[in-house]
């Protein structure tokens, strides 16, 4: 089969790699059927994390389950199933307390596994699945082809956002500002907006951007950054800031802004994954009973509650993807994210 | 009157100064009934914050009202009144939010206010209070001598240690440690048991105080610090740490210590006053979910909460005073303090 794999910097190439096999008896094969880019894949992509041998890359998938060992009993072979951008057992106790990104079994697409076994990255032909149980979600049907997009943002970036605003705690009737405008940002905005927040300001200066997050429910739109962008908060919301800031880019400047944003007493919520700081400023929080809560989303836990919704069309997240490209032309996939040419690419092997 | 001016470090002298006049209409005169030494009144003590010239100190009190401005409607004179220790409004957007901390309109005890005019300390005779009605809470009734310690604890130490459970999120059936054994860290353990903690572990190694927390609620006392203190915080609560922790000193090793110990998606509620930093660790924050909050506690807030039970008799945070000094001696109430020969010193005039 043909695996992407990353080599160094700006150097991503399809190759062929050996058919994944079970393993275990709790391990599934699955076929990929979209896959895509995450924003995290352009540190390694840009050389801001350095690449110090060849590997697989590509953590968020969709497909179809080709293989199941015999103790997977919740997903069978033909089943279309969602795929979070780890593998959990979802029962363990980190899992129970709703953070399973932390699972005492668990672990990541395109890295060695607990028991020293290698785990196929998402950007491939197919893909072996430990603790199939635990990590797939199968979709009551196959899914028609226009629901594909939507259903692969609840691998990620759907229940990235989402995780965004839950930990902010966004409530009905409460104000929020979205920090970032790429796809994880433009879900937060569609995550606060279905959570009730009255009023939601997204921080964009990208034409394309600001339309979908008007689509996903923003009732504004605030160019300005930095210094400016706070300031421009403040004066949106008496003064002081909206309550809830989300943080979706992860840089030493949008933290900044994230918090210097939010009214006190408000909450940040971050998922952007910190790149090399920063560190948070304490005595800043502590003034202002800013609070900071988040990390690296447990999105398994919320594919149950966002699935129906995208089914029934009620959300269409899908949004996020502007650019589609076969597998063949995943160079082209990273280029275009990196280059800003498109906000989110889906993969079609 | 008389008032504590601090000069340098271990340099606090009982000085002469002026009577306090109503300047505002919006002020209030009250006769300090009883003060105390906070632990971050030994910042500047220690040295550890420069005194750059002497100054007025002290900013915990509750006293007997003597004069009133016109304008002032809430508490007249001849009320016992508790004082936070800052004032507000009560009234602006920040305060209605819960965060008079940051009132548009406050200030703080021993500095210059909005208009320019001087603030006395609590440490003296007597006190001009600001914006007497958003500030002071007052009694129904004068209270018996025995309730004083505890009302004088609602200006600030009972308060903070409920901020940092509330910031934490503490709910019923929850697991909390407690870093820091002192008046605060205390309150925390009483705050903690108050909101239905089932399991509460006081973080000491100092009998008396032990002794306290576990009347004050604490299931569990654990003298281990640091790496050691983790690794027991680990063991006991699934290999995993508990739901909450509570930072209660303000330390570099504090916090640490706090972040490494609470469970994967757990939350560090801290109210400790950041000495110096540190900044939070942003990487470790993310890959584990452990949200930090809170900040310079709202304790204005909290009064009419927990003054009833006070009264009752349901809680008794007035427990962490064991010294009682006359406010001739407020050179010995620090010494007390700094030497650790005292958890919490409460002063008279």
């Amino acid at each position: 089969m043909r695996a992407t794999v990353i080599h160094g910097e700006r150097d991503v190439r399809l190759e062929e790699a050996p058919e994944p096999q079970l393993i275990a008896d709790t391990d599934a094969v699955v076929r990929v059927v979209a896959a895509c880019v995450c924003g995290s894949d352009l540190w390694p992509y840009r050389g801001v994390t350095p690449t110090t041998e060849p590997h697989r890359i590509g953590h968020e998938f969709v497909g179809i389950v080709e293989q199941v060992g015999a103790a997977v009993s919740t997903v069978s072979p033909g089943e279309f199933v969602i795929a979070p951008f780890y593998f959990c057992d979802n029962t363990c106790v980190n899992c129970a307390n709703g953070v399973s990104t932390s699972c005492l079994n668990g672990g990541w697409w395109g890295a060695v596994d607990r028991n020293g076994n290698f785990v196929d990255g998402a950007q491939g032909d197919r893909v072996r699945v430990p603790l199939a149980d635990g990590t797939l979600v199968a979709t009551p049907e196959i899914p028609t082809d226009d629901l594909i997009p939507s259903l692969l943002t609840l691998a990620d970036v759907m229940g990235t956002g989402h995780h965004a605003a839950i930990s902010a705690g966004v409530t009905a009737g409460s104000t929020v500002a979205v920090v970032g405008d790429g796809a994880v940002g433009l879900c937060g905005v569609l995550a606060a907006k279905r959570l009730g927040a009255s009023r939601i300001v997204a921080m964009s200066r990208n034409d394309v951007r600001a339309a979908i997050a008007r689509e996903f429910g923003a009732t504004d739109i605030v160019a300005e950054r930095g210094d400016e962008g706070v300031a421009r908060l403040k004066e949106m919301f008496d003064g002081i800031g909206p309550d809830f800031v989300l943080e979706c880019v992860g840089t030493k400047e949008s933290m900044d802004q994230a918090i210097r944003s939010a009214r006190p007493g408000g909450m940040v919520g971050y998922v952007g994954v910190p790149n090399g700081g920063p560190e948070l400023p304490i005595r800043r929080l502590f003034n202002t009973n800013v609070g900071v809560n988040g990390g690296v989303a447990p999105v398994r836990g919320y594919i149950e509650e966002l699935l129906p919704e995208v089914l029934s069309g009620a959300i269409n997240p899908g949004l996020v993807f502007d650019l589609e490209v076969p597998l063949t032309e995943i160079a082209e996939a990273y280029a275009a994210m990196d280059e800003r040419r498109a906000t989110k690419v889906l993969v079609r092997p």
